[in-house]
């Protein structure tokens, strides 16, 4: 990961692109990425295998995704991993197992 | 990464949610999460700071875009670090840092 | 509004694309074409003007945005434009002039 | 379409809200929205049918999207409509109902 961070940050140095990466429109960046994504999903039933093709191009937007997800925490200060370990404590509290086993629900439909 | 993959699996599995985690829905949940994070950035300037409050949010909402994207990869065996490096990669000869330097053109408006 | 409606059925019609559009889909498709409108602002200021070469590329895909939006409100016989009129009248009541002029806040911290 | 613009003309003036409406975040603001929509389809299946509380949810949110989508276009001078007519003429020509019917292929896939 920490690898990956100065990968990031070189590559926009030497472009000079920190110019345009401002919070807000990382944000949007990853929001295109992430349709790119859905886009591969879009026409296809809830099961439909995707071809070899389609998972090579899944891996690519996947790999965007984390780009800008890094590059957003990071402006920050954000640890990437800490925040979604953090954030399954708390969905741990938010479902709990014995109440919404089973169920698709939205937790404000559980209190 | 490997504990928190394990981490979600287990949430998962407690909650008997599989059945709803089809790759497509996941990729749905992904974008809902990224939209959680725009509507933070939604009536700012470019350059507007957050509130203490608006990053924790911020924290949250990133690591839930991280859970729903490192389950999706797992769908197919991606390695999410490995595909995020390997765009790197492409995206160094997509965008030459001589040719693009201190441009935010689309890259098809360079050929 | 009634011609395009029929216009657009006709075009699915005449392709067999019926059993693509389950309104899931739909909503997936809407969501990308929304994407591309923000990759036409994605590295732009606030108050940036748009050349018009993208004013035409956001003509676009304005368009499309509204066939599937209308495409997804006639699968529910949802009038599209009393959908609009019913909830400014929410809105109105969910954000009080007087309480929320010139403040960009979310409905739920004027509570 | 008209007494609709005009209501939400009125009802930005009357909270001062022009200041927010940038078309930038009018294009954030309307995916937001549609992610509201997403969320309502993210865990079914793709034939599964909406409740009827579901339906009033998506209503409302069709709602919000022709809003935001209105104003937005309003901001270009875009007339809704003939976006939505010339739109569907472009997509006659891009999928030519003899080559994709029944496929839901990408359309540069055809070429």
């Amino acid at each position: 990961m920490e690898d990956l961070k100065k990968q990031i940050k070189e590559f926009i140095q030497a472009r000079d692109w920190e110019q345009y990466h401002a919070p807000k429109n990382l944000a949007l960046a990853l929001s295109v990425e992430v349709a790119e994504i859905l886009e591969i999903f879009q026409w296809k039933e809830n099961q439909e295998n995707l071809s070899p093709h389609e998972i090579e191009a899944l891996k690519q937007e996947i790999g965007d995704v984390l780009i800008y997800l890094l590059e957003l925490a990071d402006k920050y200060q954000i640890d990437l991993i800490q925040a979604a370990k953090d954030k399954m404590a708390l969905n741990a509290l938010k479902y709990p197992a014995e109440k919404v086993k089973g169920k698709a629900w939205k937790y404000t439909e559980y209190q």
